[in-house]
């Protein structure tokens, strides 16, 4: 079956949630997501089935700042109501990881073949959200203004184990003058469910990061003599835990390539 | 005439904030005022006569982070009804520095021979109120563990000019580990009238510290190889202001002798 052409990002950028998944849906759009339907809360997506759902589920409650879980489906249904109508989380992210025994087997733009009965979906908070927030209050976001996907790394922050979960923590980074990064703490403890305040600021070798420019996930960005880095919690944690954690099957997001949703950003701000 | 003698800090230490100022007023305590009447908001003080008052207001609310004002008394009147229950500001604080044209030319337990029936003052907001807060919390603050006066530095941040008043701000520094200074933004944040969120967090030299170990103001404390230094607007900076801006006259508390006022910490918490 041959593939529909691919749509440009502006020809997108414009559209509402909804029909960026419809676009999404039909595999006119394979890459990252940012900057997709501005204003609207994009999620992280773990797929696990029953059993070791409910150990995951504990693993989120025990991990809110890298796993802030905004919604769950019921057992087999790949459908998401509470984020946005006809979601279906087979079809509508643009870019999927399929893991067996914690390897990646297969990246495909569409599970709809790995979909099973006994599976339920987590949709976990993304720092896009936050982002939108920092920008309008004038903080600049560099991987934002370099037009490249934001570096993310592998930590030695050990988060607390459920069941079977364990693993260290993955966060983003973005380098800011401190005044910025003062107002960026403030800003973005109002946003709990979008992984809230950073859980790092300064020296990276702190948290067990031994290279700045090498990031694990995304693209590394310039950090300025006058800057610091700045870390927050991320989604991707719970792909690193399934690689280290070795659960029989999970499906993820793929790193960047996230689920829009109908909610706003501004649903999720605390005050 | 001889002086009373001077009571230990644990004979004051449990007592309600107005005993303080009875006790203070009486010159039985003339030292740092710091853990007195815990729970109570303690002020920073600024007087000078009407003319240069009026400038001076305009000075607080260009610069809200060094000089929160808090309250103001009526022109002539040593009083300040709305912070507290017979506070006389000529005998109520242990310790006072007077200025002629920016020099200090006394530094006395009691200003009653300088008074004037010209004078105003001013109660600016101290970083005291958001400690209280900050141990509640269980974050450490340094200079109170060590039981010094906390650091106080003369920066190359300006500060905004209005009429004669103009200078570099004064910033006190707390040293903390990455999460905690992270948490501390979060808190500090609720206390806007007391200095609110830090001004700067990280190197010194960008805010024109040279030397770290030389504060200008206060006593020097420890900092971590896995701490950051956090920089907070401190109520000293009208007293190097006004150094700078060489006023014909003007009256300051000493550094770290402050007012005991009736108000509570938790007044100022705007959330």
């Amino acid at each position: 079956m041959s593939k529909p052409s691919l749509k440009s990002y502006a020809q997108l950028s414009g559209l509402a949630a909804s029909d960026v998944r419809a676009a999404i849906r039909q595999q006119h759009w394979q890459s990252a997501t940012a900057g997709l339907a501005p204003g609207f809360v994009q999620v992280n997506l773990v797929v696990l089935p029953e059993k070791e759902a409910s150990e995951f589920h504990r693993f989120c409650l025990k991990n809110p700042k890298p796993c802030p879980l905004l919604a769950m489906s019921e057992v087999g249904d790949p459908t998401l109501p509470s984020l946005g109508q006809n979601i279906d989380i087979r079809t509508d992210l643009p870019r999927y990881r399929v893991f067996e025994h914690g390897k990646v087997i297969d990246q495909p733009n569409d599970i709809t073949q790995y979909w099973r009965d006994d599976l339920v979906a987590f949709a976990i908070g993304c720092s896009f959200t936050f982002e939108h927030s920092l920008i309008e209050y004038g903080i600049g976001v560099r991987h934002i203004e370099q037009d490249i996907e934001c570096p993310l790394y592998r930590t030695t922050i050990q988060t607390g184990q459920a069941g079977r979960f364990h693993g260290a923590m993955v966060v983003s980074m973005r380098p800011m003058k401190a005044a910025d990064a003062i107002r960026a703490i403030q800003i973005t403890s109002r946003f709990p469910g979008v992984h809230g305040a950073p859980v790092h600021i300064g020296d990276p070798a702190l948290i067990g990061i031994k290279d700045i420019t090498q990031p694990d996930y995304g693209n590394a960005v310039s950090i300025g003599a006058d800057e610091l880095p700045v870390f927050w919690a991320c989604g991707v944690t719970p792909q690193a835990v399934v690689e280290e954690s070795k659960p029989a099957f999970c499906i993820s997001h793929f790193p960047n390539h996230m689920l829009v949703t109908d909610k706003r950003n501004t649903d999720y701000s605390v005050l």
